[in-house]
């Protein structure tokens, strides 16, 4: 059943509209501009344009979801900080105290937060969305991460908030990610769809010394061996070697792309993430904005592989949906130039 | 006595304080994040209080001086868009609806004009900072685009707005212009400042096609061997083949650094002018944000030279301060990550 709905997700996933594309190009030509000196803020303006499929997009409903989830491959010394981080954090974001709190501030967006898979019970406190699948993951060195309905489930939770969105009219959706360790599964995604040296796609995610980043490559290709996912299968390989907030990453740009609303993924973990979706119908692509490069090597080669470019490239690697927020406001910049720029003819300027 | 002005603005540049600037990272470090993990918003947060001299800067009074001016050059037929274009886009500046408006208004900074050099008189228009030096420069093809006096007036303009900010209490100021023909003086001051061969540093500006970059490239050529600037006295460059606002943000750069003002500079013609300011004082860089990296091929260089790293790349080549507004909200976001974000103490996480 859960099947179902990824399934019935995916049909309904359409290419954007490339008329209404070319009519937002040529609004953006009639401003009082050279045509295209805007560079990618009209780039940003017409994909808006084509995916929400109206020629002025609103972009005053802009929200961030942080999904937070924990790995049992920490067990292997992966990662720097201790897991109960992921918990500490999630208090740290109700609290508004957290790089995508300031940030979404910044830039008028709403952070929500949701647990899907955090290694603590938070009960019912006030504030979280509350969708745990599991208390994390299992220890994919030494067995698959998730069962299939897990990974199911979780997907199935990014899927949901998706419907939810359009229900609210969200105009711009971000993803965000805390998971201490969530940069493993993320290079063992990579590595198994693309089937590239784990070694070309691990890096020292929060901060790892060198002997760590060799214990990490290690790990991954332990877990790949073990596992032997299907790259041919991305669903395969996000339940033996992803995690639970990926997952829902992964459901959620599924569900923008079929309800077209436009994503704005984050970094590397969300990317990885959106790369699944990304492989589950190659119209994906169409509906995500790539927010940042990010520090992990990892991370130009999923961009490469979905397609997308980056927006900014400011040496980020926090997660959490910080470099999303950033991304935002940008892409929300270029659909106020569309919106309200005055063209020449209305402002009087002579024509070439 | 303008020459006394420059002078004194000149000797009162200090550099910043490096033991606030360190005390600024220490305190970015105790956040609830790896350290580093922000990237170029740390460098951003950092600077910001060494430049501004205090730990938690405020970011919220933000100005975009537009400077308009016109360039007799343009009688060489090296743009694409005839002179009156400079006044009519100055009429649309104060309706609101150019681009530097819209993305100005965006970022909650407020949009300045002033006429240092525009052919149309403007009477006492209102909305327009009446500092009209001359209607504009002559053909630098032919002779000295300004006299030493004209120069010296238009940079005294800058200066003077500078220590107005600096009353004001503006935490944030970002340069614009708006001048048709403005990237012909530019590439001239470059390729007479660095040596470099005129081919090598001049583009298309608004879009001219491969015959009128040819005659473009002549004219500059033409007007540096007529001229002959001393590439070892910033001054004489800026007024044999500069432009009035080009020396209105050499003068306002300058001006910013004198004030322990941060000072964002927009695309490739602020760029000429604040690496007017840049060869007057070694420390002017210390106060220089560069917003992006235009499209203009001589911009890097411009870059290099002053040693500052771009923000944004998103392909932008519009000027008016539109990549100042922008790179604006995202040096201000980095300050926020220093004055809001909790420390790891504040938020109870768990410390590696």
């Amino acid at each position: 059943m859960n099947r179902t709905i990824v399934e019935t997700t995916r049909e309904r996933i359409k290419p954007v509209n490339r008329e209404l594309m070319q009519q937002a190009q040529a609004r953006l030509d009639a401003k009082t501009k050279p045509p295209g000196a805007l560079g990618r803020l009209e780039e940003f303006a017409r994909r808006m344009v084509a995916i929400s499929g109206t020629g002025s997009p609103d972009t005053s409903k802009k929200v961030i979801y942080t999904f937070a989830g924990d790995h049992g491959v920490t067990d292997e010394g992966v990662a720097l900080y201790p897991k109960a981080v992921t918990t500490q954090m999630v208090y740290n974001f109700l609290a508004g105290g957290a790089g995508v709190n300031v940030l979404a501030r910044h830039v008028g967006a709403e952070v929500r937060v949701v647990d899907v898979g955090v290694d603590n019970d938070f009960g019912d406190l006030a504030g979280v969305i509350h969708r745990k699948v599991a208390r994390g993951t299992r220890n994919f060195a030494k067995g698959p991460a998730m069962t299939r309905e897990e990974m199911l489930a979780a997907i199935t939770v990014g899927i949901d908030l998706a419907e939810q969105c359009r229900v609210e009219g969200i105009a711009l959706v971000g993803t965000g990610e805390m998971g201490i360790g969530n940069t493993t599964p993320s290079s063992a995604i990579i590595a198994a769809i693309s089937g590239k040296a784990v070694r070309d796609v691990t890096h020292r995610g929060t901060g790892i010394d060198d002997d760590a980043l060799e214990l990490k490559i290690r790990v991954i290709e332990q877990g790949l061996a073990i596992n032997q996912p299907d790259s041919t299968n991305p669903l395969d390989v996000l339940a033996k070697v992803g995690g639970l907030e990926i997952a829902a990453i992964a459901g959620l740009v599924l569900g923008c792309a079929a309800n077209g609303i436009p994503v704005v993924i984050d970094g590397f973990i969300s990317t990885a993430g959106a790369l699944i979706a990304s492989e589950l119908h190659p119209n994906v692509a169409d509906y995500i904005f790539a927010a940042h490069r990010s520090m992990e090597i990892g991370h130009s080669f999923m961009l490469e592989r979905i397609g997308v470019e980056p927006i900014l490239d400011l040496n980020l690697r926090l997660g959490e949906g910080t470099g999303a927020a950033l991304a935002m406001s940008l892409i929300e910049a270029g659909v106020k130039t569309l919106n309200e720029m005055a063209t020449r003819e209305q402002a009087g300027v002579t024509h070439e």
